[in-house]
């Protein structure tokens, strides 16, 4: 037996879309978990939790409980992503934990009728790794009352606490003790805002601090236990611009999965870790990015960061505010640090067989050039780069593909929108890769 | 038990001073440590901390204790802050580590008449985890010898090691075992000159690396183990920017105390953490901040990093070096990400209010929305944000009101500096709200 | 028995160079070892990797493990650098340790002529410390079956999983236990390819992500456990410029070892963590330096991120795109964050016996103070900064004199080298302070 292998059917969750399960002053309390649960296709997340805890006024959540039996157990069983409700639990409050455990052994009775499309539970405000084998143990107790089978709920923590951040560390060692069922561990999610509050971390102007030693954290804890590392919510709701760049930064850094609040943020983050339909080269100046655009085979840079022209003797470069004499030498060399090649799906796949093609014939390296012609104030300039590509590059550029083929083979609802994306022979090409 | 909370009096420390224990070649050799017991108000730390190690030379340290307990037996009683003196300690060194036992001894002798305004004792040069077991245990030996209380004496720590970074780690694991009284730690305390040495860093200019992973890892296990995480000492005096921008670079991380030098440093220290008198909103351009000024209600921006024209079709935005065509729409949703606002004491205590209100009326979260109006180059924009709150968010944001009642609680001598400050209305709004 | 000291010959390693084993195709698959076998010098590395995994294909392992013995057992002893041929190994797979373990067995054979030029063995893809602890036991293994000292070998390994990071923080408990012989740990190196892979991270270009935690931790195990960290490959090999930012970015972690792969990265390794010949003084804006040029004693500036200009009233100062007007005191504190210098070798030896000096003259710290006249179009300022040292501040300076000892004690090939670089004279005074 192995951690380092994924234990459960997703090898990647891509968004985890919380929703009230009970609101106060409607018609019908459960009106926001209805809607949700028709959700399809890119609107649908890979796992949605109905959120019995945050989100869920404390006085509506033994209603709340009731609902999320109802709703599942009528239209659970065409939701195309996974259902992980989230019950109330503190490391700190024996009644919360006790509060907790109920509503699990209720919504799991499965004369209910909504445990057969339930995957597990999510528990907030989890301490240390013997907080984390409390809510083990529940679980065990809940699968055992209902003669479920042993491990078969998942278990998700949110990890919003310094004692939480260190647990992450013994993961590997604890799992598999035969006093706990700790192999039922799926995601591990970051709760930024209640991890500020422990933590009592201060910003001028109240915005959460970036914690990126605790999303490298989990992301490695997630690696060493075989787990799948998701980000925590991005409140700013109309800042689309933000969650992407914060996407990126948590997929650079491993965390592929991020918590969604809305629809469209579900279908931003369904569609961030997948590579775009078509390549590009980008130029990244005083940590901005800009797009070039592709004109007649040139790729030409129309943005104000950079200028270019040529001299009696070479040429004059700006980049940012920073400006030098070249010669072309100098020029190719000092652009090689400006551009980049963003990779598309296909072009992806085209490597892989190339490299796959040549360690059939006997090679262990080849280069990977990348070129273009880019335009620069009217300057032409030709610019490429070189890879070597090995085994190791091979795998660690695999993640992408894996991801897609993840995706495609447990999403159908999905399949008409990346064949709309890609086309479908890019997508079966994709399949048939690695 | 939890060591979530905090065990001791203080539940923050904004100030740690340390002062010269004997000097050589002055008439009185005590002379420093009788100014430095003077201090009130906002001069005077948290935390003093009579320095009977590095900023004391070697051959007066015998010397230095007499000093400690004299001044303080004489005038300990009056002064404001907890008194912690740090004896001599190294994890490498059996004899420097029997001499600050028998420093301790003689320091917290109750004969001399010191022991009884003194809170603990610092121990700097800590290694792994079994030795500050060590330390602990001489703790406990002098506190048996003495008749005083097993646990009284609080026991901080200067982590200045790789081996004292990783033992961080295990507190929570070890603090409460029959066998140590650990559970007297009180403060984390970095100090990376040592720390630099220890982990072999390089830089061209010899200034210290920022080692961003050591004050994070120091504030997680302070959260872990409700201890206290303070930063190490800013050797460029003069530098009270830099001072400034470090604090506010901790307080993201947690990190809310950070070493004094001068009194001057404690003055600035024991600001920076509290919110500021007046709200202001600033723009934030390429990491570099200023502040707008209002003029009839107007925020107005007149630096260089930013200009704005209407066009025909909309407006012409330069952010930095980087120019936008925009509409209304976009220009305002950029603005977004250059604008914030920094509340103002007062400010956090009517959102807090707000918060509760809404509570006590059965709603879970509401939107708390900042506007104003923003003049650039003559051109005028309206440019609000909004943020959601709700319980998570009211904790996350209390903690600088927290910390301002520990300090008002704590410290009678600095009730007249914060009236000045922020009002005697604002003062006690800030007492009665959480 | 303390592990915070090295407990190897060398104190430090700048340079860890791979070669393949075996070349198919060629007329003696054994050239590249042949050829690196023969370096001197700078070109010649601290410690020499003959890579019998990644670099050598699959079918070609068997044929490299005889070539490492052969050129070895004919050339090994007149290399100037330590020599740890790296085996292959996987903490998935039993089959590839096993083929680990023959081949060490082999090369380790004393029969074969080669092992007495061995210093010990690399291994890759190491998991927890379990799995560490597997492959020490084969190192146990060889070292009996043919009579060599058991703990004689010493064993690197390549830090390229979630696991083997989280493994790290545990050596200092496990090194030393009866049951193991992890004292002969030597080199942490890092493996970022893999390593990516392992953490399943994204990136848009494909380029590989800083990992600024992995390096952390991995210096700062190196720090507990009395290893040498080592940072992974730089596969742009084109990029002199890259290699050394990231090389200097290291230093400021402790991590003063690098992966080469050429003879050109050796060399620039080798030179990267030495003091310059020469001092200079650099201007740092928007995180880009450049170094100013000396005329007469003056340091002049003339790069286009500065400008400078007086006033009726006082100055008028641009810092990159940030313009202010300042007074005389104003401008010397804004320009103090400008400017910085960078000490020579024998700078440093100079600050060094300056303190020695003071220190046996009684005093526990001096001020040591830089001052220049920088010109900025024209205009002269004067600009000083002074420093506090102290014992702690000595001993963290010492680093690179300390590691510069190590060089010249254990590279007689490379004084020739240095002594161009740096003078007889300078030479002679570094190997004499401390």
């Amino acid at each position: 037996m192995t951690v380092d292998e994924q234990l459960h059917d997703r090898q990647f969750v891509r968004t985890f879309f919380t929703t009230p399960t009970a609101v106060e002053g409607e018609d019908d309390s459960a009106k926001m978990l209805k809607s949700a649960i028709g959700l399809r296709g890119m609107q649908a997340p890979d796992v949605w939790v109905p959120d019995n805890e945050d989100a869920t006024a404390p006085n509506m959540r033994d209603e709340g409980a009731g609902n999320i039996i109802d709703v599942i157990a009528e239209d659970g069983a065409d939701f195309p992503g996974e259902i992980h409700p989230r019950v109330v639990w503190h490391r700190d409050s024996p009644g919360t934990r006790y509060q907790g455990f109920q509503h699990m052994l209720e919504i799991a009775d499965p004369d209910n009728g909504a445990v057969e499309h339930i995957d597990g539970f999510v528990i907030p405000e989890v301490g240390d790794v013997d907080d984390w084998k409390k809510a083990d143990e529940f679980f065990t107790i809940v699968e055992n009352e209902h003669g479920l089978e042993e491990g078969s709920l998942a278990m998700s923590v949110i990890i919003e606490s310094g004692s939480a951040e260190l647990a992450m560390g013994k993961l590997r060692d604890e799992m598999g003790k035969p006093s706990n069922n700790l192999q039922r561990l799926f995601m591990l999610v970051d709760g930024e805002v209640d991890y500020t509050k422990d933590m009592r971390a201060i910003t001028p102007t109240g915005e959460l601090p970036p914690w990126p030693e605790l999303r490298h954290n989990t992301s490695r804890a997630a690696s060493a236990a075989g787990l799948i590392a998701v980000d925590g919510p991005f409140d700013d709701i109309r800042d689309v611009e933000g969650y992407r760049e914060r996407m990126t930064d948590n997929q650079a850094k491993g965390q592929l999965g991020i918590w969604s609040l809305t629809p469209g943020q579900v279908v931003e983050a369904n569609k961030s870790p997948l590579p775009p339909r078509d390549g590009y080269w980008l130029a990244e100046i005083d940590g901005r990015e800009e797009e070039l655009t592709e004109e007649d085979g040139v790729q030409v840079y129309d943005g104000d960061r950079l200028s270019l022209e040529e001299t009696a003797d070479g040429y004059r470069l700006r980049v940012g505010s920073d400006e030098q004499t070249l010669d072309e030498e100098g020029l190719k060399e000092e652009l090689l640090d400006v551009f980049a090649y963003v990779p598309s799906l296909s072009d992806i796949v085209d490597s892989m067989a190339e490299f796959e093609a040549a360690k059939e014939a006997g090679k262990g390296a080849i280069a990977m050039t990348r070129a273009a012609t880019v335009r620069i104030d009217g300057v032409e300039v030709e610019v490429s780069s070189d890879r070597m590509w090995d085994e190791a590059t091979y795998q660690a550029l695999q993640t992408p593909i894996t991801l897609f083929q993840d995706v495609y083979e447990n999403r159908p609802d999905q399949h008409e929108d990346l064949a709309d994306l890609y086309g479908e022979d890019v997508v079966e090409r994709a399949m048939n890769v690695g």
